[in-house]
């Protein structure tokens, strides 16, 4: 394969030269996806000239794979005629998430030019709410009765099949189109010919509900690695099928709401680089006033220690960083690998126990080193009294405890009540840990110092 | 479909009373995955005599699905005639998946007992690197010549296709082993019996190489919504396939490495439960201890400002956690989109000038709410003067800006000289972003309330 820098120059030259004939050959040469990349970035009038000129029956699939922009620009140039060839020829799950992003405007005139059938399956598809099973499933799969032989289907095959998403699972439904099972194609190409259908198939397939939540689908498939996954409704009539290639976009997709909820920001499904600054402003806000109104409180804790801090050393002002920055991070540390866990299905409530009393385990191990680490850099660097330094390696230790603790307990907590617990990550915990390190700190230092708090 | 309680029960009851033969029977009604769930509990005992009752064409299946605990229990319990049916029955990578977990000595009893041919193709498995496409690929695919017509190549799906993982993408060699094309099933069952295979294939089919990283296959993948990839060696002969099933896996993998890598642990491939709180402590230490000496450091820039801290209001002092953790929280944020879209190809170091100036205007726009809030806070509920409260809210704003272009600009940075950027995420960005906001925080303080550093 060329270098992609050298297919678009190549590319670019035909395109100059009005050579259509050898563009479209060349065009014929390179995967729908990078066609639809190369068009990323032309202006209305190339974009135009390309779509022309791709082969007919590419056009489609090249189209689904643009961007919501270029989509709209290209809508918005060709003529109604073309629409409709257009949202025919294209699988019907990916005219529904272009249609999705479109102005309600546009929209219309596309709904105007497709035919009456796929208007109305559209318009089915559009009320599934979204993230949901129906979203995201496909109606081009391959369906048969229980009574058909293999010769039968297999003429169907031959018939329909270059149509359909898959036609590698067939799916076998009664009169009243409820899923009676599924059937492997390589297992139905290894039979007889006259053998029928309900006789070979799995009468126990796994399907989920149009109404499931799409990261439900996607824990099924990977648990049971499966292929592809049938979707009934609630009567349990079958009607679509998702496949795996695109449940590796839903894992993706709910990973990265994962990471944004876990850094304190509003999810949104859009690229960063195509989001506007106000729109990540507003997703970041919220989250930051809370928390730096809890961080408020806290400095308040500071202030009751007033007499403390202004008739002790500066160290133990100078080791505030330090003691909440690590109480962070050992909390972040237990959280994310908690979240983790539950969100793979590895952890869950009732074993809350047993991952706390794992956290206090590692806990004293940890703590015992940074306990070590602490007094000696406490007591070598900042010169400080042996007290004072036994006062910030205690607290320390103190902290890195509840730290690992309250890291577990809050995000099964979380999920136990019904929250994501993917909002008890980093930043919350933080804060939280800020909280009750710098009371166990004074506690200790007033103790030990015998300094009066104010 | 029952609840898993109860089956779970019905399942204890038959192997309580010795009814093996319904057991059996029942067995068979249910996934092999959930069988091998059933089974993660028992002793050896039943779990030896659960997995003699088994039906025969289905134990390997449960057998690769079991934890490798359990693996290993049963492997010394079974005879070698019994090991050698079980990994001739197995796929070969889940074989070497399971045989890579096992201690070196029950690793030799295993090979031993396999067949000469079986044995050559575990070893040359167990040669490739982890994560690499070689370790995840299945060697398990069809194979045709470039010669072959429609009919013959039917004639050995029906012969060879049950025993492989997808029969569902024919790959077309030449003489050498050479992979020339990829064919769909779907494609060819439609043409002429008559048709020669290369005449349909598709002659520029997107493949791997052995050592490539298992998440370049999935992201290829997931690109071209590919069902199965093709692997082949250095000299573009082809070895096997990765199916999409198998790359749910690694995405899922892959993102939990990530997740690790950005709470400052190092990445384990192990279940949080299972793992060991030595070996937890040990994954979470050395950062700890690297980012706890980072912070004493910072603790020297308050340790410097001894005298303002110790004349100036103690609300300098109280405001330090607010300043810090919400000066953290706003470099995680940036940070967090970056990485991600690092992470899934959105981003790339050539866009660090557009996302600095995105994150600046984000900043601005952030800093502004914050610096409004945190005035009237400080004023309101500290009882400061309004310049103290002035210089708390003008830091924050500063601290923002600052934390916003540097959770943008470290990782991309990270990236272009070779790390990885979830290096660069919250625990780390906060104990960076601690030093700079303390420096700016303390240097405001001492223009505006003109007290002496010391």
């Amino acid at each position: 394969m060329m270098e992609w820098e050298m297919i678009r120059e190549r590319l670019d030259g035909l395109l100059a030269s009005g050579r259509h004939g050898e563009l479209r050959g060349a065009l014929r040469m390179i995967n729908e996806v990078d066609i639809a990349q190369y068009m990323e970035e032309m202006d209305r009038e190339k974009l135009l000239l390309i779509f022309r000129v791709l082969p007919k029956d590419i056009s489609a699939d090249v189209f689904s794979y643009m961007s919501t922009e270029q989509q709209q620009v290209l809508i918005e140039s060709i003529g109604d005629h073309e629409i409709r060839t257009l949202i025919d020829d294209m699988f019907l799950d990916d005219a529904v998430d272009f249609l999705e992003e479109l102005p309600a405007g546009v929209v219309r005139r596309v709904l105007r030019n497709t035919n009456a059938e796929t208007r109305e399956l559209i318009n089915q598809y559009l009320q599934y709410p979204e993230s949901s099973a129906g979203s995201i499933m496909t109606i081009e799969y391959m369906e048969f009765h229980a009574g058909d032989t293999v010769e039968k289907a297999m003429e169907k095959i031959r018939q329909e099949g270059l149509d359909k998403e898959t036609i590698y699972t067939l799916y076998i439904l009664d009169q009243g189109r409820h899923l009676m099972g599924t059937l492997a194609l390589r297992k139905m190409i290894l039979a007889e010919k006259d053998a029928v259908l309900s006789e070979m198939m799995d009468p126990n397939p796994i399907s989920v509900c149009t109404t499931d939540d799409q990261e439900e689908v996607a824990d099924l498939a990977r648990r049971y690695d499966l292929m592809a996954i049938p979707v009934v409704d609630k009567e349990n009539r079958m009607v679509g099928i998702i496949t795996a290639d695109d449940l590796m976009d839903v894992i993706e997709e709910e990973n990265t709401e994962d990471f944004e909820k876990m850094a304190a920001l509003t999810p949104s499904a859009d690229e960063y680089l195509k989001t506007s600054p106000f729109r990540l402003a507003l997703n970041r806000v919220p989250w930051l006033l809370i928390m730096a109104a809890i961080a408020i409180f806290t400095g308040m804790i500071i202030d009751s220690y007033e007499g403390l801090l202004k008739n002790a050393s500066i160290v133990l002002t100078s080791c505030i960083p330090m003691l909440m920055n690590t109480g962070g991070n050992c909390g972040s540390q237990a959280s994310t690998l908690i979240i983790r866990g539950i969100a793979l299905g590895e952890i869950a409530f009732k074993d809350i126990f047993k991952a706390v009393w794992k956290e206090l385990r590692v806990g004293a191990m940890v703590g015992v080193v940074l306990f070590g680490f602490t007094f000696l850099l406490v007591y070598f660097i900042y010169h400080a009294t042996l007290d004072v330094a036994l006062v910030v390696a205690l607290a320390l230790y103190c902290t890195v405890l509840i730290a690992k603790s309250l890291g577990c307990i809050l995000p099964l907590c979380a999920k136990k009540v019904g929250f994501d617990p993917a909002l008890m990550a980093s930043p919350l915990i933080t804060t939280i840990v800020d909280a009750t390190s710098l009371t166990i700190y004074f506690a200790i230092a007033t103790a030990i110092l015998q300094i009066a708090p104010v």
